[in-house]
């Protein structure tokens, strides 16, 4: 094939950074606000947050957890109650000190009425859900308690990214309470699976599960667990936590209960969450440089319909809307297909890749040619944009549901062959330098991608590798937990059972 | 039928306000949590919530309009924009002075990191939202912009209760702008219509459609309308308010188009919203003594199986299960019937009292005798509870949706003859005080209700009459907006063709 334009400027291989924020801007997803640090997500955007909301919802209820609603303000004293949690939260948290604004001297307005005690907008709810658990779990009848909240978070970040780290954003957390250690452990090993599940099957974003190491677990977490994907520049995405919290926050709240055994004991928690990053590893896992490109699970559409109208424009547009009326009856993904006819009075051209910057699965062209013959042209989103096959309307309608599946397929393939291709055993300390040394010091982001190698972990090699190579460990992946071989460490040269995952991060 | 025994106490009649908190803790819909002013909606009361937001969103979307989400801090200049907007707000916002919390000089935590800008925490997001439209809106071809955000909002109240006045809750509120005044005023009204609509049809809450007087009006509109419902005790509760904003936001935030006739003009914006309030008002208009009445649209549950189950355990838990699988499988309201069986280890008479508090439409009782005839005995929440009727197995399934149907509709018609008992011409000031005038001044909700009088606006007889009697113009109805009769005003004399309801407001 001849050299063509691409949609975005610039392309992946030129400033994967600057692609991202293009990609953003052409599938209009969203943009920053005036409000620093905070984005607008615009309706595109939105409603593919509000298709992994519904399929994860559908999946905790499943789960047999309850969604409820918390307060968005945590009293200062609260996150103070777990001392390594709010050493973790207290250097980036939205803080309320007043209740009013009134006339100054100066006759601007001023913040007046102040509290006794200043409020934290949430940065996580542990705390103050804590403190309802508290209040609602007394005997062992009333565990397990399985709650979920979709709220929106507040962490003061000093370098946003849209979608990828922001100051507020929106997620789900998870919080329960359990009687046992074994079921809090696998209620936290569920969850996991669950979003691994998501990721791979909706999103068509294949994960890797694995343990968090000291360092970057969760602040007042026992273990942290988690789902790290990787993106097409091969950094690694934490796409969602699992935490297993043991009795730190049951202490810290004072959840207890009286045991079948007539003992009182302190109830076992756990927390879980996902948040709009994921929208992040959508575009930055799928996207090309044509634009977004949206597995047919999560796009608000699924197929657009292109009407060329040269003269004979009501008829075509009937025919359009007849096209449109049977592939919208046809079930899929627990509804049916999203169809659009897409009637605007702009060129043909712009038309076509609007729709392609915007990601869309599939798209139809269909002029006074394919009407004549009760065809139509259908063009792929995870093929070239200058691809198409005409085909008979009927055979369309027949095999819409597999085209959409085989796109869905196409994507996780080239997913999985990326993490596949850029993921390699290390064995050398020599070797794992070379590895995350970018080739050219101006692209920083062509560079190995995860590097799997034994390593007995020593915090100050740890983070002599973060200051060299800007790399960390991502996770200690479960199936190497699950399947203890022996080898060397590669930096100390010490035998050890305990494998690893390094990577860039996002 | 001889005197019994009610689930709630203190009953309606006995005391309105505290019957309304114990109607809530018995159907466990909420509680107050330790954040002053804020509460914490558990899963029951969210359930319901999330019927509403998924009834409500259908017919945004289906009228046009698209979700996004903007950020939840709004710059204190932004506020500042509009004069009467920052006048209402600002007395009651929560104010966000610091970005961090660090050690102070004993040891606790202060805060720190003063921002240059005080931030507030959204009371209403006009001028957040405006900001963005300004950038949005180019052309006449960007117009009509059709919004809507689901959000939480704060507004710092002195005096909460739950459901209807809280610092923080959850509403939607809808934004859009238009290229004239006429579709703009459309769009308000169109919103309020879809509002009332789905108030009568889904919440079989009657609702008085009307224009709020100047006194009344959201601070920066050029007209609200509102929805006023009737309480059990008479008084009005505003479900949702629809603004017509003109050009005042629109010069605020600088949201201009190039019309096609070349000419730079300013947009109508308007404004919409219902909140969690809607709850509070749900619970208000059909509880009764025993706690809450659901109506079937926006029960989280349709029918629960009571499995009566003295020895044959497994078999009759057995025959429950299957009932409820068929019972499963009819649509309803664009799903299907959502059945639980109750198998909890709880006592049979409690099970039953646990359902019938928390208002679930259709509770069926299922023993060893019923099961034995194929038989179930069924029991209607708009019913005693000491009724029941028994019926085949069959002909339950036939005729669930029509007993939910007719359910539904008794619902509507009480809230409607309580309104229509309640509401009454007045025609003198006598009449008028007597009217609002408690019998008894120790329950002072036992009053008139609302009264329908001839009334040329005059704001110190407007506040005269709200010190004597605690008693407002809740609307001018548009019934007697558009059919300009004329009458005496009952307070001056003067003749008017304005007419207003007064009634006792929440």
């Amino acid at each position: 094939m001849k050299k063509r334009k691409y949609a975005i400027s610039p392309k992946r291989d030129e400033d994967y950074p600057e692609w991202y924020q293009e990609v953003i801007k052409a599938a209009d997803l969203a943009e920053n606000s005036p409000v620093r640090g905070c984005m607008v997500i615009k309706p595109w955007g939105f409603a593919i947050w509000e298709n992994i909301k519904a399929e994860l919802d559908k999946r905790f209820k499943e789960t047999g957890h309850e969604n409820a609603y918390f307060p968005i303000f945590i009293p200062k004293s609260f996150l103070e109650k777990e001392a390594e949690h709010v050493e973790g939260f207290a250097k980036e948290c939205a803080v309320v000190t007043h209740h009013r604004l009134e006339k100054g001297k100066n006759g601007g307005l001023v913040p007046a009425g102040e509290l006794e005690e200043p409020l934290v907008v949430r940065p996580t709810s542990e705390t103050i859900i804590g403190a309802m658990f508290a209040k609602w779990v007394q005997s062992y009848r009333d565990l397990p308690l399985l709650i979920n909240q979709w709220a929106n978070i507040v962490r003061w970040e000093m370098r946003t990214r849209m979608f990828l780290r922001t100051t507020e954003f929106l997620w789900q957390e998870g919080h329960t309470a359990h009687a046992t250690e074994k079921e809090a452990i696998e209620e936290t090993h569920k969850m996991l699976n669950v979003y691994a599940d998501f990721m791979q099957n909706n999103m068509a974003m294949p994960v890797i599960k694995g343990r968090k190491t000291e360092g970057e677990k969760f602040p007042g977490a026992e273990v942290t667990y988690s789902v790290e994907a990787m993106m097409q520049d091969r950094k690694a995405l934490q796409a969602g936590t699992s935490h297993y919290l043991g009795k730190n926050f049951a202490k810290a709240s004072d959840i207890k209960f009286l045991d079948s055994d007539e003992k009182l004991k302190y109830a076992y928690t756990t927390s879980w969450g996902v948040s709009t990053r994921l929208i992040g590893g959508l575009i930055m896992v799928h996207s090309d440089d044509d634009g977004l490109v949206l597995p047919p699970k999560l796009s608000p559409l699924h197929i657009v319909i292109l009407p060329i109208t040269p003269k004979d424009k009501k008829k075509i547009l009937e025919y359009c809307d007849k096209i449109k009326e049977k592939l919208s009856k046809i079930s899929y993904n627990n509804s049916t297909l999203k169809v659009h006819v897409d009637k605007s009075e702009i060129s043909g051209g712009r038309k076509k890749w609007d729709w392609i910057k915007k990601g869309v699965p599939i798209r139809l062209e269909i002029g006074p040619r394919e009407m004549e013959k009760d065809e139509i042209s259908l063009s792929r989103r995870d093929q070239s944009p200058y691809e198409n096959t005409t085909m008979k309307s009927a055979e369309l309608i027949k095999n819409a549901k597999k085209i959409l599946k085989e796109i869905q397929k196409s994507l996780y393939d080239n997913a999985l062959k990326l993490l596949e291709d850029n993921t390699k055993e290390i064995n050398s300390k020599e070797e794992f330098y070379d590895f995350f040394t970018p080739e050219n010091p101006e692209k920083p982001e062509i560079h190995g991608g995860f590097a799997v190698t034994y390593f007995n972990s020593d915090e100050e090699v740890e983070s002599k590798i973060r200051e060299d190579l800007n790399v960390s460990i991502r996770c200690i992946p479960l199936d190497a937990e699950n399947n203890k071989k022996e080898g060397k460490c590669i930096f100390t040269g010490k035998k050890t059972t305990e494998r690893v995952i390094f990577g860039k991060a996002y």
